[in-house]
């Protein structure tokens, strides 16, 4: 199988990797926009060639959109309408993107609508770019299949077999349902990083030596703030209504804190922090 | 040497094992008032005794109280005056915790103020007890020394040797300006971690799979609302006014992100998080 992706990034970049030193692609074509990274990936060795999208989506059989969101949706139909010249069942498109609703409606009517599968494999780091790409990044990982009845059952098995590829662990599940879950699992874990480092770099402005006392717990909470603005303004924007409603509860919540502390009140921060406690039954 | 330590927590029975096996200590006692945590040091070996406070202090050259700092403010003047009866030099006292400015006022017209040495050690994970103490925890690590011009310099010359045993890197601070620094790279990290376990659990009571999705992104900025209370009542109490400024210029910083995604302004939403990744540069 060839494999066309389109934006060799952490993402695109990983699969490549994965793709074809564990068998699944014979050859992975990649299509960069930016020159540098195109050179990266093609000197570190993610890609076979970089070509044209249009190349690339005639040359490939299965094509991963791994692009910020924004873009995706305005590339996803361009895609869709090239396969038009094609067999139907001759080519498949996916996009890894973090948000599902607005993408999948972007091609709901789409004559070949059946050929995408919408997908969001849940592996990352704060990092991006050709160079940002490492081997096993989806390693037991889950990965969300949207709307996954409105593909063809056979695109579908072999997007499925893709994932089984890369050790994901598939979920199905609702494009509007998987945006709530991900404006609370991920969207609100990075708004919370971006606002704590705006803190503290407010902050710096006056006391140079501050971050000298930094130590693991503040690296941690704050690690997401380095994440990338070209991904995740897209995501923001299009999950907006969700990630709304998430800041103004985390916001109730911080205030519920402010408020104990601000009258010394020991029984109320105690019980806030033996309820929030409980997230040790859920992860790690 | 003989180190006594009181409470064999994470950083007690932490420092009890890298003093012992390195050499600094060639005994150490421990005062541990919960009988489970006792017995469990025993059996970890963390401590060669368990002791009463009175014997701890009256058989220890050197004695580390590592509690919660609202314990550790009454406790600490009860030890300095039990080191009336000997002579002034024969004794000194540490405290470990992660406020400072009122445990070095309750003691500061003491008599025997200078065999105190107001230090925080900046290591720790989100776990507690005995079962919490790891070898090597504090390994290039950074020590407050907090108005360490109040300490006599003998024994402030022997704690100094402690924490060079432990490898970890010395800072000498104002114990306000400790405070205050802490509040910002510490403190505000507990409470937004722990608002953001509040929010998802919230959530959680509807949607029973929403867990499922949780990626590595959400494991690291929540991991330390799994800290406890017995620790974090007393340190949010204790720092109250910093940690109130924190959490209000916090607040105004989720505003502007509420403002921005709220309005489909991605330029002011891509300015927020370009100016929060300028965190790059201070953290790995």
């Amino acid at each position: 199988m060839i494999v066309g992706i389109i934006g060799i990034g952490l993402i695109g970049g990983s699969m490549a990797i994965d793709l074809k030193r564990r068998g699944y692609a014979e050859k992975v074509l990649g299509v960069e926009k930016e020159p540098v990274n195109a050179e990266a990936a093609l000197r570190i060795g993610l890609v076979d060639e970089v070509v044209g999208v249009e190349d690339c989506i005639d040359r490939s059989d299965l094509i991963v959109i791994s692009i910020p969101v924004g873009a995706a949706v305005k590339l996803l139909p361009q895609v869709l309408d090239r396969f038009k010249g094609k067999g139907y069942d001759d080519k498949i498109v996916i996009d890894t993107c973090s948000t599902k609703s607005q993408i999948t409606r972007s091609v709901h009517y789409h004559p070949y609508r059946g050929r995408f599968v919408a997908t969001h494999p849940m592996a990352g780091t704060e990092y991006s770019g050709p160079w940002a790409a490492e081997p096993n990044l989806f390693d037991g990982r889950a990965v969300i299949f949207a709307n996954a009845e409105e593909s063809d059952p056979k695109a579908l098995a072999i997007v499925e077999g893709l994932y089984d590829t890369l050790n994901m662990r598939p979920t199905y599940m609702n494009a509007d349902n998987h945006d709530v879950h991900v404006a609370y699992v991920s969207h609100i874990s990075h708004v919370t990083s971006f606002a704590l480092a705006l803190t503290v770099l407010d902050k710096e402005k006056d006391e140079k030596h501050i971050f000298d006392l930094a130590s693991g717990g503040f690296s941690s909470t704050v690690r997401l703030a380095k994440s990338s603005a070209d991904m995740w303004v897209p995501i923001l924007t299009q999950n907006r209504d969700n990630v709304l409603r998430v800041i103004d509860t985390y916001i109730d919540k911080m205030k519920l804190f402010r408020e104990a502390i601000a009258n010394y009140d020991e029984k109320a921060i105690a019980e806030l922090i033996c309820e929030a406690n409980k997230i040790k039954k859920i992860i790690r």
